[in-house]
């Protein structure tokens, strides 16, 4: 149950609404929420109970949503969230397109990727400084110098930035430079640091897991909501399967299922997905048709020589022809990109 | 290896090159393709052979694929194949949309369903006489009578007219009314029907198997080429995974990733992928989106009351305003339906 | 609901029960089972009425199955089945290991094999003469002429053969050869090829496909049973995931699983469940410590010259100790092999 | 490439061997490792320079791993590793049970269940204090409250103690509680994670992810090993796959494919992988009849109200006669568990 208690007097509200709960036996959380104080319990009240707060003004209004991840669901918010970074709007009507090398890998590389992103139209600069890599001997990442480096980029282009945190601790550290935390696949279950991104109220990206349910996926967003962080984006990104032409399965139906039960904005990341230049533009094309607000691809210089995931960066001149494919498309389900 | 053989004086020919590749130990299969003759062998001869095989005038060419799936290949076959059925042309600009109810259940149902989307756009009736059912206690399709009503619903719409296949020595009777014969996902490694529908010379739709690579998929295609019958069309349908919010999950980069390796065309049914009426249509689009040359969609008069997949039917009303939508995004891709 | 019809005057009461079902808008399907007949329904009649087909003493005996594969409920027979097969005995005590090559290569092959594997108290030959396989390039193995060879293989050693069967026409061949039918994983929904071994009312060896999930196996074999012929064995060979270090996951869980619900004997497979001789042992010793009826190997004279399958066969000295290590484990858990 | 620096003069050698590694273009780590130093470079030198290391008397041993794994692989070390956690010896001949309740729930129902497993012959308690959950609403464990009761039972009964641990931060107040330190399936590649465990120096049980390869599970080993920590334990817990019938698929065949390839000892947890009490002797019989080193089992004394995993924990009678039971199949093996 997701309670809304008025603003004023609050404080005092909230405290009677807990006191209400803990008598019938439910542990509420109190959760700020955009101006509103939210009371969120795990289970339901009796019906008669949830009558009586509605009746005795203890709360403007009451959700009894069907879904475990009770403050992501469609019930508790009807319309899409629409979550600011910078000019980039997701959720709203123009698909934004976030791209950038896949990690930040030095000055000169950056600033050109960043330089020639933003003048095709991209509202969103991704790069990763800490990189999560299966062996312990594959290159980690530039770690707080690519972190400085992002905020050279935005200074000099405007574009605010996204990258991976990958610690609870280190939290704060990113938080300093960037202006989106970015929750990889890997870590989407892992509950301190989704808290610990809750907690920063930066807008979080939060990438599903290869192995996770799009129900996992959303109870994940649940952690971070609760913290009274409401600026979640989901970014599909692919799950594993049996087939192996592609690097992942990118699961597309993943984003009118979402649009169904979810408020949240909905990314579709065809560069890890597929793992394969080739099948970037046709997914991301696909993406946009199936309803995505937004799309993160990976561009480097010169894909051939990047230090991590060199088959699935587009080079500039395929980005910036992939754009003016995209843009009609998205006019074609009546949105737009520029 | 495919060796194409001259046309004259053919069967001479032919009979040089069996006897020359059988001292170099390796079998070949005389294929007729098109109004030419193909020899396939499994193994390569050695490149001198391959020389002395072109210079001598046995073969006019000679094609070494790297594909195990040589004859589905772009290697053998560089431009698209168009199939023709009626039309129909999978694989040529226009993007074809087959179109009708899951099972035939009687005339009326039919013929309702056929008028209307005949006059929607569509250009081949798909409906099931011979189902494959989980269970053997579920409705099993009404067999020749329900072959008898397709043939009925072409002669009053003129749209041509595909359904399923089960079993081999049901081909010849199946081929009496039909003008293409579908393989489904349960029989895609049922290599005696794909042989028999090779055989049958007829227009061939090969649904993938819901656990069949794409490797595997083009394997079986290959069983139908190699009977000389080059009119086979592919169709995803989901692969089954982890994920139970769908009830399969579509792999759309199959169409990119067989587009690149095959010059068959390719088909998508969001209909069978998504299980789910909410996400038919995004998932067409984005289909068209992807580069699919068609779309097959289950249509029904009044999908609540459907004998099989009643939850994943388009009414009609639905359909007509899909096909509008899909129109949009298929001129977006410089393509178009109508 | 399944309903047992006494036996005299049996034709009278079927046709009484199928009459009183039929007005309750129920069609039953009459199934010879052993010396019995049954009247089966999809669906389940009204209580009321259940009660009068008993009082009335049309049935002897009504049977309501939560699962929808009925015959092969625990709920219709509770005590495990036992198929006989020659001296093997499937379902009881003793563990039953089926031995034999991948495929039938020559006379020389299986007989030495056949031999060998009788000497250890093998009770089944295996032996492949109709191949299914991926590629139409590949050894499809000696057809009539392998299966004229495990008939001379039984003649020498008494051993009786189980061999596959891939279409509904060739099954009354092979019926004339062998003395045990095998469907292979692909062919686990082959419904027509299901219902057409139903009819030879031979014993069948039903593998369960690499995409199936054990409720729609059983019901695969509801198929069978369904055609009066109760014995049916299940055979466990492993599921596609996305783990590759094997060919296939055994799925061992699905023995107690199985056990549980079903009164069919269960066999494990782990040749082709690896596909590697060095997991054959420790998942063969698994498959009995979980609690399965029997086994099927692959073993050759030498398995680095076999025509297909060649990494997972054991030659006759490995498979000689495994019989040993086989029988302690047997015995560990109150069964035994010899 | 490993190399194993002579101890004396240790660090002098050491600079030397970085130094001489530097100049052929690879970066060294320098890895304590029980008692040696090795020196681990991602790439292998070029066979001279191998050889110079060697002869130089640089480096006493010289391995080049062909997995990328090496500290893990059996290349480096033959013989498998023993880990020892009181008077578990994990990789010893005998079988080692770990066993306790999923959860931390109270100080008498975890003294209950210590005091009864250790008389049963189990030298290791496990027993969560904080609890990884799919929903923020869900039981997080008692945290350190938890941990302190653990201390308890160990006090108690002398059994050494191993649980979970979700943070990095958090690994130092769980390692004053815990004898060994637990990474569960959703963490297992959160790398942060796995160096603040390896830096510990505890023992580690490192479980499988639900999605994770057996090469990619063997590569976060590496990353604890790396460390300088040598003891960790392998634990196979089932992974995703399609069939629902079990909460996951247990991989048994990883058990003998990590023995070929790695000296860690290696677990089996059969009641995550099962989710059922009814599955979890046979799983666990067939564990050790794998050649598993040991198992994992959740017990509690009344699992009916256990407040996470209640249908996977067998009760203390239930697990008594488990104990029985698998003493003979580890018999039958050529092992023991008392």
């Amino acid at each position: 149950m997701i309670a809304v208690i008025p603003k004023s007097p609050n404080s005092q509200k909230v405290a009677q609404a807990v006191d209400f709960l803990r008598k019938k036996g439910l542990e509420a959380r109190s959760v700020p929420w955009n101006d509103q104080t939210l009371l969120v319990t795990q289970h339901n009240p009796a019906s008669t109970d949830v009558n009586e707060l509605k009746e005795s003004g203890i709360a403007e209004r009451i959700v009894l949503p069907s879904s475990k991840a009770q403050l992501a669901s469609r019930e508790f918010q009807n319309e899409t969230s629409i979550v600011e970074v910078g000019e980039a709007r997701f959720g709203a009507k123009k698909v934004v397109v976030v791209a950038g090398p896949c990690s930040v890998e030095g000055r000169e590389q950056l600033l050109e990727v960043a330089h020639a992103v933003k003048r095709l139209g991209v509202t969103l600069l991704r790069g990763g400084a800490y990189k999560p890599r299966t062996s312990p001997y594959e290159f980690q990442g530039l770690g707080e110098a690519g972190l400085r480096l992002l905020a050279e980029a935005r200074e000099e282009t405007g574009l605010p930035v996204v990258t991976e945190v990958l610690e609870p601790e280190r939290v704060g550290l990113v938080a300093k430079y960037a202006d989106m935390l970015q929750i990889g696949a890997r870590n989407v279950q892992n509950f301190a640091l989704l808290r610990a991104v809750g907690r920063s109220r930066l807008p979080v990206l939060l990438k599903r897991g290869m192995m996770t349910t799009i129900d996992e996926w959303l109870q994940a967003a649940e952690y971070v909501l609760l913290e009274g962080n409401p600026n979640v984006v989901l970014c599909e990104r692919g799950i594993r399967t049996f087939e192996k032409a592609t690097r992942n399965t990118l699961d597309l139906a993943a984003v009118p299922v979402l649009r169904n039960t979810t408020h949240l904005p909905i990314l579709v990341d065809p560069s890890h997905a597929t793992g394969s230049r080739l099948l970037i533009a046709p997914m991301a094309k696909a993406a946009i048709a199936a309803g995505a607000d937004g799309l993160m691809i990976e561009t480097h210089p010169t894909p051939e020589t990047a230090l991590s995931d060199s088959q699935q960066q587009l080079d500039l001149r395929e980005f910036a022809s992939l754009m003016e494919e995209l843009e009609a498309v998205a006019k074609a389900v009546g949105r737009g990109i520029l």
